[in-house]
């Protein structure tokens, strides 16, 4: 599979995409290093209180969120799926460590992949739905605000790098 | 990760251990090949109707079962989620094709495992739950009867490949 040929259903799945001027490998970096995830991953004024990734299948991805009160959101812990060095990231929320299912208000799956561009990288994140009642409320809760700040987050953390 | 280092939860997983008689790489041909897997997968008077199989991680798994009567039962498509040749294959219930999560009606994921044992295999299927509840529910529906029937079938079958 190439990273780019995931199946994309409009009725089911959302999508950011964006010209990155930054190279594949750093922004598998940003993506895949807990210390770099903390200082990009959770749009503004919210952070990142904690970040556990263990790279590879079955692998921990866990994000811990905090509010500018300081509360902190802890959605639980995912499951990494897919590592294909510098090109595809996949993980989900509906399966926790070592593939166990897990209850989740939101189930989706997080398929993010890096192409060469140039000197840049063409990205592209995906997130995928079992219902379209489910994407459906992952729009109206902020998907495109929320992962499109993200992304510029994470834009102007790679260049850093 | 080796092969047999899943952590296993007594609380929330179940377990077929066995030495089987036959090499790792045959136990692999007659699990992940379709025409194969209809032959041995589904504990007899029940046979398997249809197979497929996309070897891949985000690869279909599914499999229809068919009663003596003749009733299909159509549990929908799973996912495989690794695939480490001759020594691991890991499925789910709870994620279907591309890792798109599903409404099951018992999410597991099915961890199994392959270890060279002198001439033959020590074989190991694990089936993850997310509850004690689900456990004790996969346990209450037949697994121990029912995945053994399976092994002593797929048994049966290896040693002919």
């Amino acid at each position: 599979m190439s990273p780019t040929d995931h199946p994309f259903d409009p009725s089911l799945d959302l999508v950011i995409e964006r010209e990155i001027d930054v190279p594949p490998h750093l922004v598998w970096a940003a993506w895949t290093t807990p210390e770099h995830v903390k200082q990009w991953f959770t749009p503004k004024p919210f952070e990142t209180a904690e970040c556990e990734i263990d790279l590879r299948p079955g692998g921990i991805f866990r994000v811990v969120m905090r509010s500018p009160e300081g509360e902190e959101l802890d959605q639980g812990a995912g499951c990494i799926l897919e590592v294909v060095e510098h090109r595809r990231l996949a993980w989900t929320a509906a399966l926790g460590p070592g593939w166990r299912p897990v209850e989740s208000d939101l189930p989706f799956s997080a398929i993010i992949t890096m192409e060469p561009s140039g000197a840049g990288t063409r990205y592209r994140a995906v997130a995928v739905h079992g219902t379209k009642a489910l994407k459906d409320r992952h729009e109206e809760a902020g998907f495109q605000e929320g992962w499109g700040a993200m992304t510029d987050q994470l834009v102007e953390f790679a260049r850093r790098l």
